[in-house]
C-alpha cells in the first residue's frame, strides 16, 4: 500500500497540475482519458519510447530528458501537419530518483506545454532498474487532407526547414570528440541537441495551404528519413551536398575541423526539421512561407521515378560527381 | 544502421500483420496513427507499462506476458463501458530476447486481438536490459454517456463481477505459497492469473443500457478499488464479507488452507472483474443482465454518505461485527 500511496502523491503533486484541468483528463482519477472530436476532424497519435544510457543519461537532469521527449514527440505531429492537443505519459522510476528530479521532470513537461498548448491527460507509473519514459501525443488535423511520407510524386522538390547537423554536433561535444572552444556556438549545439524545436506551424501551414502533400522528420538522419520518403513514395531521390543547409556555427567547425565533414552531419540524427516535397508550380508558396515563419526552408533536390525500382538517394559534390551514401542514419 | 534495419523486420514480420490492414494504422509505414470518430462517440484511451520481473516473468513466456498485458489493458476500458478500437504498443528488446519469444508475443496479442475486435496501429520499439512493455488502448463509447468511478450516489447498491481472488490463488500457486494438488483447479487459477477476461461486455451495456454511471476494473485489488470509488464519490462503503462472491475452487482451497483467509482474496489484486453502482430501484436489471451475459453479478452491500467525510469501507462479517481492513491490496 505504501508503495500505491507514494504513486497517488507523485501523481496529485507532480502531474495533475499538468493537466490544465482539462476535461479529457478526467482529473486523472480514473483508468481512461476521454478525448472528442470536432465533425471534420481526426486524431493524429504517437508513441515514443525513450530508455536511460540508451536516449538519456540521468546527468541530463529532469528538465531537459522531459523536454526532449515531449519535443521529439511533437515532431511526429509536425510531420503530419497536426495540431497539438494532449499527451499520456508512462513515468518509471525507481529509489535513486530524487524528488528534485521529478519536480524538474515536471518543470520540463510544462514549458513545452505552454510553449505548444498541450496538456497532460492521463498515462501510468512503474518502478524499474534502468529507466525509461513513454509519451502518447494526440493533436488533430482536418480529415480531408493527408501529409505523409507515401504521398510524394516525380517531379516534387525536397525541401528542409532550419539547419542540418547541428544536433549531432552538440552530441559530439558532450562526448568530446570534437572541441568546440567559442561558449556561444556550444550552447547553440546543446541546445539544439537537447532542446530541438518540433516544427509544428510549418507542418500545419503546409497541410492547411495544400502546399505539400508529403513529410517527415529528420529524428534518423536527413539521408535516412528521405530515404523512407523514397521508399513509401515509390521514387528515387537526386539531392545535391552543397544545397544541404547548415548553420553558419556548423560551417566554422566544419572548417576548422578536418575530422567531421558535411556528410557526417545528414547521416546523424535528432535535428527535428523536417523534409517535405512540394510540386514545382508550388514553389513560389514556399518562398512566402520562409518570410512568414522566418524559417529557412532550403530546396536540396528532387525526387524521380526509379527505372530499377530501387528507391535511392544519389547525392551530388559540387562538381556533380555522385558521393557514395556509406551511412544513412544514426544508431541509438 | 544494423540495428535500425533489424526493427524495420521486425515491425514487417510481426506486427505488420496485427494491423489487419485498417486505415487507422497507415501501414505502420509513418510515424503517426490517424482515428477518425463518428458525429456522437468519443475516444476513451488508456495506457498501461509492464515491467519485466515486476509485472511479469520471462519465463512466462511471450504469448502469456501479451495477453495479460492487452488484457488488462482492454479492462480499463470495460470500466468505461467502452468499445475496443486500436492500440499502440511499446516494445522492448535486448540481446537475449529470442525470435520465438517474439513470435510467442505477437500470437499472444493476435488472440486477444480477434476475441476483442482490436488492430495494432503503431508504437515504438527501443532497446534496454531490463524489458518492458507498454500499451495505449483506444475504444469508443456514446459522447452522453459517462461511466466513471465518482459517479455513484448515496443508496446506490455495490455489485462485483464473476469472482475475486481467483488470480491472487493462481499466484500463490506459482509462487509455491499454496500447494493446489487438483490439476484442473490449478489450471483454473493460473488462467484466472494469466489470462484475466476484461468484462467488456458487461461495461458496455452498463453504459447504453443506464444500468449504472459508476464502475471501476479490480486491478489493485476489490477494497482498494472500491475505495477509489469512495473517494472519488466522496462516499462510504458498507459491505458484507460473506457476500463477496469467490469461486467454487476459492471456496476448496479456503476450505483446506487454514493460511489464507477470504480476506485475503480481496485484498489482493489482478481479478480485472468490474465493481459497479446501481440505484436500489434498477436492480431488477442487474437481475436481466446476469442471465444474458451468463455472468454472476453479485450485490455485496451499498454506498451511504459520510458523516465524517472519510470515504472509507466498512466491512461487516456473517453476524454483522465491524471486521478492520488492515490492508487494502496488492503492491506490485
Amino acid at each position: 500500500m505504501s508503495k500505491k500511496l507514494e504513486e497517488f502523491n507523485l501523481i496529485e503533486k507532480f502531474f495533475q497540475p499538468l493537466t490544465n484541468s482539462c476535461e479529457a483528463a478526467q482529473n486523472l482519477s480514473d483508468d481512461v482519458a476521454k478525448i472528442s472530436l470536432k465533425k471534420d476532424e481526426q486524431l493524429i497519435i504517437s508513441k515514443d519510447l525513450m530508455v536511460q544510457d540508451s536516449h538519456f543519461l540521468m546527468s541530463d537532469g529532469g528538465f531537459t530528458i522531459a523536454s526532449k521527449l515531449l519535443r521529439s514527440n511533437l515532431s511526429d505531429l509536425a510531420s503530419a501537419g497536426a495540431t497539438p492537443l494532449h499527451y499520456l505519459l508512462g513515468f518509471s522510476k525507481n529509489s535513486k530518483i530524487s524528488e528534485k528530479f521529478i519536480s524538474e521532470f515536471a518543470a520540463g513537461l510544462k514549458s513545452v506545454q505552454d510553449e505548444f498548448g498541450l496538456s497532460l491527460i492521463g498515462g501510468d507509473t512503474v518502478s524499474s532498474k534502468q529507466l525509461f519514459f513513454s509519451i502518447t501525443i494526440f493533436g488533430v488535423a482536418k480529415k480531408s487532407k493527408n501529409l505523409a511520407r507515401g504521398n510524394a510524386k516525380d517531379g516534387d522538390l525536397i525541401f528542409v526547414s532550419g539547419s542540418i547537423g547541428d544536433a549531432y554536433l552538440g552530441l559530439q561535444a558532450l562526448n568530446n570528440k570534437v572541441e568546440i572552444a567559442d561558449k556561444k556556438s556550444l550552447k547553440y549545439f546543446l541546445d539544439r541537441h537537447f532542446f530541438p524545436t518540433p516544427r509544428i506551424n510549418l507542418g500545419q501551414r503546409l497541410l492547411t495551404k495544400n502546399i505539400s502533400k508529403c513529410a517527415i522528420d529528420v529524428s534518423d538522419g536527413l539521408f535516412a528519413d528521405l530515404k523512407h520518403i523514397c521508399e513509401s513514395s515509390k521514387l528515387s531521390a537526386e539531392i545535391y551536398q552543397n544545397k544541404i543547409p547548415l548553420s553558419v556555427e556548423a560551417r566554422k567547425i566544419l572548417q576548422k575541423n578536418s575530422k567531421i565533414s558535411a556528410f557526417d552531419l545528414s547521416s546523424a540524427g535528432d535535428d527535428y526539421e523536417l523534409i517535405f516535397t512540394v510540386e514545382k508550380k508550388k514553389s513560389k508558396e514556399v518562398e512566402a512561407l520562409v518570410r512568414e515563419l522566418k524559417l529557412d526552408l532550403t530546396c536540396i533536390g528532387e525526387l524521380k521515378n526509379s527505372a530499377n525500382k530501387k528507391f535511392e538517394i544519389s547525392l551530388f559534390d559540387e562538381k556533380n560527381k555522385k558521393i557514395k551514401i556509406k551511412k544513412y542514419g544514426y544508431e541509438h
